[in-house]
């Protein structure tokens, strides 16, 4: 019997009534389902509902409802349990979910039938180095940023690639990011594309102030350390967007590709970009000509 | 008799060498020196001590030994004063300051002499209206900057000109530049170098959201409002980089042309230019061809 | 009486029936109307018909059925008439067009009631310098392009302002747009938008091979002389993206704003920025959020 | 005996300075070296002209004094023979050419005793389908290129990937670059620097009409199917900006990775972005600051 867990976006009233659909559709399908034990309680299904924790070490595909930020969290909560994850989107088009929540029989049925393919993505490790020592250590599936404050003028980080000394950035930051993060942050700030299955990690300067600084594509087998200085006190990591912790000068941050990674559920081998193309281009159909240009 | 007042950035040793051979040059030709408490005291000329408040009311011009920054703070210390500013650069080759601390004898000389060119920018008066109240007030040279936190996602400003709505940037936040500040932060983001004398201001995205948000040049006589929301509280205005003022969600910046201008001594009638090329362009010389591309 | 001239795009087949129904409209209200003497003739109305040249020597106001293309050519060849011009937008959503084809009364009406704003676009004389003899003469409303062809590696424009050294660009050739001309190619080369309003000329370098080399915003009231040097033959000055004439190594091209300008009907004082967040930002509505970023 | 076939830019005159004396070192080492029959006349040394093409199949490694558009052309003729080559810069500082001309002996000895490093660069062969028919076949090292002419407005390009449709590009055109040509014409249009070992190719816009439309990093395991389609007449097929073939509406091109590759001779591992550096940030010096923004 396949055991899928769903995971939901709490703040999202519209993931409750998916759910209990999702529920009724798996259950109808003889599989079994878990859901965290306050959400199971709301929807008035305790038996269904275990600790979080619990949930990677005993389902075989994850369900998530919400966006491709839930799907971040989850992909990071479960980074070292190899377990397939399908996002449900519930709100814009996103790069990570893969269903829509008015084609629900046919996801699980899909998903049931082993009807899919997954694809693999790169997750990165990230550790602050101070002093020596390790205080903090996180796996990312976007990206890792380090940023300044709103009140900093600008920060500098030497950037090392295997210990080889690789520039200097000053300005607002930079971000590493994988090819999945490459459609986020990166690419806000001036970074490229990256096809998912490139093997590659994408450093890219936020606002640098050297106007010859420009997003690289490094090899993913490679280490990047980063040592940052700055004038004001303010400087700060993040994950994926989502967890933040306050840097201090002269600290050394270590990316490398992580050993874990995140697979996800696609209908398609190349849904990719027609996503980048619905999102970024406007949903052009093929073959159909742009506007002339004056 | 001319008087000088003369200002200097204290955290620069070369300042004082510089300022003493600056007073030495002026009083040798019978121009009057004003200085600071602090510094007349430091080298040891405490009757050309004032404080500084009373520098822009009994001077006809002003000298500032730092660089950039350290004019930039003179300027909107001075701005309701009607003097002309005269940079001394200590450092790197700046946009503002004109004369070099290898030719005092000759800018002391066309100073006395009358021998130079004013031109005048524009600025910046910037307030942050909350709840109906005003805030916070504040002059700008470079620019007024509002933007999010090291650990904030994203924040969104709703923008007006002369009340009509203009647009919503999502991102890192916006920049409001005179011309003066095209050539400083707004750069790092993608906005175009202004020259001077054009009557605009130039709003500036900063890592947009949306990759159709581009750097705009607006007319230099309107009012731009800005609303700030963001789903984290950490958001600040900046002032010329050097200001910091903490917003709040709801908060709206009033942003337009001030009455107030800043008046810069310059040798050439046109030396912007020749300051972008240096700079920018890595001392080129005319006529000089490129590297050819491959 | 009011006269109207009609110009048409003749490769549109919707211009003749919008023509046609425009026809009946002015008629029945009394105006006059004027159109080429070959479309006078399709549309079986040969008394309306005159010379091309004559249109603008007795009309009041132009009406343009195309698009911004089609405005653009009238523009340049009525610049010496001081004929405000109404575009009806026959295809896609126009920065030029104030007139839709599905409300022809609305505009009929406003027109010949004087219930319209007129929004004055300054245009750019240009002219080609060979070995001292002025070859080619022209006007523009949106740009001055000189672009290297297909095969070409790379061109230098060294440029002048006013006679004084600016610069030198190498790479694909640089663009001199108007204020009206920053939203069509120099936005694609990554030029700010320029507010109609403001006085000045934008420089902007097509594909530069010196990554310091920036779109620059420059007085109106400057000449811009722009040297061409190149290793290939294939060098080419095109007007608004329609007139072509094929340059030399050594030639000049000498720029600057015309004393003539475009009069634009408008219903509204700023319908710019409308166009522009409805063309580039994907119509979004006044207040509306943006999609969070990851 | 190792043999060392040496080819020279022509029309530099200091190639033949250099020329004898490579071939004096080489001949003091015991060296064999073959040159072309009339650069061999030229310095006096007919013994050991022999025709261009017989070079690659005499030689074990091949010298090339220039720069790195000497080296793209010498890379494409003997793409298909695994010789090693080792660029010599005659000029600028070139991304390819690892010996500088005032070290030659170093270069010779370090050559002959096998103290070296070869880096792999992958190449793309294109080819043009007109009507079903192959009319074209190249191979290139930096990149292919699709643009328009310089009187074109517009050309649109339907992009497939392994024959599933990518999007639609409408601009001035696009180039397809390996991640050697990611630092030239691609670098130029706001594409990303790849580093050499990242197994890519990079679709690179140019000017594109569409703000959304990015640089892409696709896998190098692809195969990318271009269909022009345009108004004009003049569109060209570039080869690394040295060869060009003048396309028609409808042609397809065809690129991919190809079989062939340049092995290039390198004296260390990562020399690749000390040029980056000294290229593009100006020859800082590791952890030296940059100037402050202001």
């Amino acid at each position: 019997m396949t055991t899928i867990g769903i995971l939901v976006n709490k703040g999202k009233p519209k993931a409750r009534v998916v759910l209990r659909e999702l529920v009724r559709l798996l259950e109808s399908r003889g599989a079994g389902v878990l859901i965290e034990t306050d959400i199971a309680k709301e929807i008035g299904r305790q038996g269904l509902g275990v600790h979080l924790e619990q949930i990677p070490k005993r389902v075989d595909i994850v369900f998530v409802l919400g966006g491709d930020g839930t799907l971040l969290g989850v992909a990071r909560q479960f980074a070292s349990y190899p377990i397939p994850i399908l996002g449900f989107n519930l709100g814009h088009l996103g790069f990570l979910s893969e269903a829509e929540p008015d084609s629900l029989a046919m996801a699980v049925d899909r998903v049931l039938a082993g009807d899919y393919y997954i694809e693999e993505r790169i997750m990165l490790d990230a550790e602050v180095d101070r002093d020596g020592e390790v205080l903090e250590k996180s796996i990312a599936l976007n990206d890792v940023g380090i940023a300044k404050g709103s009140f900093s003028r600008m920060i500098t980080g030497t950037i090392y690639m295997d210990g080889v000394y690789l520039g200097t950035y000053s300005g607002d930051g930079v971000i590493v990011s994988t090819p999945t993060g490459s459609t986020a942050y990166s690419l806000s700030c001036g970074g490229p594309i990256v096809w998912p299955g490139v093997q590659s990690l994408l450093l890219t300067p936020i606002c640098p102030h050297t106007l010859t600084s420009r997003p690289m594509v490094l090899p993913s087998d490679c280490l990047l350390e980063i040592r940052v200085s700055a004038t004001h006190r303010d400087i700060g990591l993040t994950i994926d967007g989502q967890l933040g912790f306050r840097l201090k000068v002269d600290d050394v941050i270590r990316i490398r590709t992580s050993d874990s990674i995140t697979s996800l559920i696609k209908w398609k081998e190349r849904s990719f970009f027609e996503v980048v193309r619905k999102k970024l281009q406007g949903e052009q159909e093929e073959g159909q000509g742009l506007e002339g240009r004056k």
